[in-house]
């Protein structure tokens, strides 16, 4: 089939890339010359300007939208009065599915189609293929069936769920049409809600193994600080790398994510190219703000986001609030050194 | 009644003060002589050292130790071979509940008794009075509530509970023999874990209430941060200090706690004097582990603990997982300025 | 002054009740005739219909709603052709703030002023008076300054702030205008989020008080549950009324909340009037949305509102998937029984 | 090698089938008969009682116990009388590492060893392999480096971390010595603390997606509920065993846990076989206790943990405290139906 793509940011160029491997033709345009010219010289063919991309594919059109998720309505709406009816375009971002919503009305409106594909599997999905969570009316999303299944990872990327037998359903491939339009972002913001409680679990566990040496440092002992009281019981220097390395094998915890954090500790027991500051990039706050609206408790989802926002300083003014407290009350003066517990 | 005082920091001198004041008797002790001096101008009988200060103390005697937790047991051990049979030790510091037992297992088997005070109230104490919980064996409590009335803010600090009438009970007056020894610590303990979320609560929502003008600062638009979608929603420049004092007033959340942080803020509305680094006691961790032992959830305890560890520095490692992690996957490097969202 | 009230609840009811013994006049109509006969009798001036309430109001009316927050829009879009240029109307229930903002817009277009009051104070507040937190021009709010002021406590309901003299500020008194419409309910739904995080503080750490007897109950010993290792160190029986009782006085931990409890206590201490099912009205929710929204951290106010949604049932699929997976993994059959730890 | 099993259940029974069919020879015990014989017939020798288990294993013995937690230091009583110098003890159980720590100190005196192997990989390991975490002295450990290979996965389990070359590590077998006795178990424990957390991430996460469906369902609106605002953006029904096989290829969510869950729903989209009630073994508990001796913030593991006692009903009294306070303070009577927000 073919395929315009819009963004050649590291995710775009990347499903351009899978795509024209399992021969697809791609006609690709991104703000910036060099991302075109690089893709052209792996097989895509470039275009300058939107409206040469959309001159250059055939009708009924395909246009697959990559770009940062604030950025989408302004692209669908120079789009707009390139595209005819019966075109198909799709957002393939981050963008919120209350968006997709509207957008897809906006375009059913002019005769067009607008698909909302939630898109995981990061940077290693050019070759390990991507998870798409798929969202749209039925007719748009079928059409595009040859597409997703040379996106998604193929059903050998996992062992097939026991009890499962027969023809593979698309899910078993690594697409899935999720429901009406949105529905492919919803599923995707969830599941980003999901591994930020992940990431966090491991982080803290490994935070944890990563401190059992505390009993060989001497604490201080005053009114504000309590002392260890059983030093003898943590006197363990955990190698991290060769632990998380174990873990990849037989263990229940095993996953992707892991398997990626051994790489990362392989490399650098001490992470020390990382100060700790954690983005997040809309989906975690948008599943807690689901999960309340729905009333359904989140609270290991929230932690880890709230971890994130505090890893930027976004807890200071709450915590000078706490010194000023303890200052009132108790006379306690701020510890300023770095042991201070 | 006669009562000698080890430890004379800001809650122990304050208190022999209030004792003074009441017509009790004190006799003195502290490793700085200056602290002990204070207080002989005040009425206080001082003495140079631990031996002079039992020497000078009548039978059956009452030794009160107001010094850090760590250091109780040391003491113990000195008074050990000063006291006689019938003498009572009071810790009124802020001791794991378990070293209580621990303790008057050893002094009972001595003849002596001991007795845990668990101490709120800070330095206001000293004109508003202290809240005792009180752990020990009966006959031992008992022959020291005089010490204990006098310590204790008395009836009319707050209004009488609808519904009691009649005698007042020592709870109404500030004082409670809450059970054999330990319990005094225990419940203090509690109270402690109790503020700690008090105090999150309060430093949260004031948070909220500063970061109301977000919709005033720009916010980055790109694949790793998401924007402000209703930044019209977000245009309010609260005055933290006329709110908080207004809630001082018929709202729900009157409370001491609010009343201090009233003066704080008026003092400072941008608290400039704490950075934020905010120390923990022991209470609160004693408080979670005791909730997990009796499978308690206290999940707003547990947070309020964890901001504080976090405060101090105590989640970097953690946090440096997850951006190798997003690293991995994503290719995201970290953002390293202070408006990265 | 006169003032039309609309909604003669728990809350519309108490708050003309005040208003009338302060020497303001009140028009009050409800859906209930009783309601208003009851006022009626009280010395309100009543109207069985809307009509009737504005007819009998003199301009520049005065119509304070206190109603739920769902049936504000029905009713301003009723008052909207009754009312006149010049006139305010007065949300004084839990609305959402950004209701406030699009209700103030719209009316501000037909010459009418919005002012948005979050009040608290609960039932208690008729003869405590009402906290009331103010959005809304400055033309309009300056008017109401009587009402306002004979709503609120007034100075002598807390001992003033340390370092506060001269004349009182309306903070001091018990009202504030916080700013522009919406403002009032912005203050009053941080207010709420904080009373949530403050309640459950209490309600968890009298969780744990209640289960320091832990020791004497025997647990299972299996594959599945941990035993208690130190069943000596709970063994405590706790009289909650008492220890309630007890932190009203002097302690750090003293709120008005605090004294209800107590009260609810000495009633019943085991409130088995009460099966826990806790109900959230919408501010909890709004101020962790606003949180997200603002990237504020905010563990504790959410750990409260989770407890209540799961108060409510609503973490059951959750923990169904939890049970499952552990089936999966460890062939672990779901304890039935009660004492399943 | 020869190796002695005590203990027969689901882990004890599949780790002796694995030995036995990498041509170890295995000495099994276990209280049940059946037990027994069940292993005697697929080739392991039986034991009537320890006494004849000890006398049928060659010195220097190797003897694993794999028994629930509480019956360990029993069963090593009894073992201590009937061993010989040189003999080694291991405990694959989820023993406390505190424990390890002390029972190795007690056979060390005897000439014996004692080696604590966290234990993980559940019932599905006897095919898949055990990923194995082990503590203790070098020199024991070494001798028992066959065993431990044979049990674990081996390096083709898991792709080869991007950078490792060369002979594989114990690591990369799923078998590592991990230090100092207790090491092994304490590594085990923070293993079930991320456990924990990981399920909690991925069950709070399909909770949201279940209920999004909630604005096709009418809701309350009272003073007590706040009404959905937006129901149109909750009218999606998705497919949950479809989603979680979605997720398990490519995404960045996959791992073991996911499989699993796969599997279970596709078995019962509803669960219906589960209640919710989810038993904690101990590791959980242990692993925020060492958190909080360190200062280690650990919000989501904790809130996983909590999600745990409260799918018990350990909240009820504090949600009955809620609701006793809403009553005192808003007149608020609780909802009882299964409907109430």
């Amino acid at each position: 089939m073919q395929l315009a793509m819009i963004g050649l940011g590291r995710m775009g160029a990347s499903m351009v890339r899978r795509l024209l491997a399992k021969g697809h033709e791609c006609i690709v345009h991104d703000m910036q010359p060099a991302a075109v010219a690089a893709l052209q010289s792996d097989g895509a063919i470039g275009a300058a300007s939107l409206a040469e991309l959309i001159a250059k594919t055939a009708r009924p059109r395909v246009v697959w939208l990559m770009v940062p998720a604030a950025f989408v309505d302004a692209e669908i709406e120079q789009l707009k009065s390139l595209l005819a009816p019966g075109d198909v375009v799709i957002d393939g971002g981050n963008s919120y599915y209350r968006d997709d919503i509207r957008r897809a009305e906006m375009l059913r409106e002019l005769g067009m189609h607008y698909i909302d594909v939630g898109t995981s599997g990061g940077v290693a999905g050019q070759g390990r293929g991507y998870c798409l969570m798929i969202g749209g009316v039925p007719e748009a999303v079928e059409r595009l069936v040859p597409i997703f299944a040379a996106l998604a990872p193929g059903i050998d990327a996992a062992p097939r769920t026991h009890g499962r037998s027969g023809e593979a359903g698309p899910e078993e491939q690594g697409f899935l049409h999720c429901g009406p339009p949105g529905a492919g972002h919803f599923v995707k913001m969830v599941h980003n809600g999901i591994e930020y409680g992940l990431m966090a679990a491991y982080a803290e566990g490994l935070g944890v193994l990563r401190n059992a040496n505390v009993g060989k440092c001497g604490r201080d002992s005053d009114a504000e600080t309590t002392p260890l009281r059983n030093p003898e019981f943590y006197q363990y220097e955990f190698k991290l790398p060769e632990i998380v390395e174990l873990w990849r094998r037989g263990s229940v915890i095993g996953s992707w994510l892991l398997d990626l954090t051994a790489h990362a500790l392989r490399k650098d027991a001490e992470l020390a190219a990382y100060s700790g500051r954690v983005s997040d990039s809309g989906e975690g706050r948008w599943t807690i703000e689901a999960a309340i609206d729905e009333a359904v408790p989140t609270p290991v989802l929230s932690a880890a986001l709230y971890q994130r926002f505090t890893s930027r300083g976004e807890a200071v003014f709450a915590n000078q609030v706490l010194s000023a407290m303890r200052n009132e009350f108790g006379g306690h003066i701020e510890k300023k050194s770095q042991d201070a517990q």
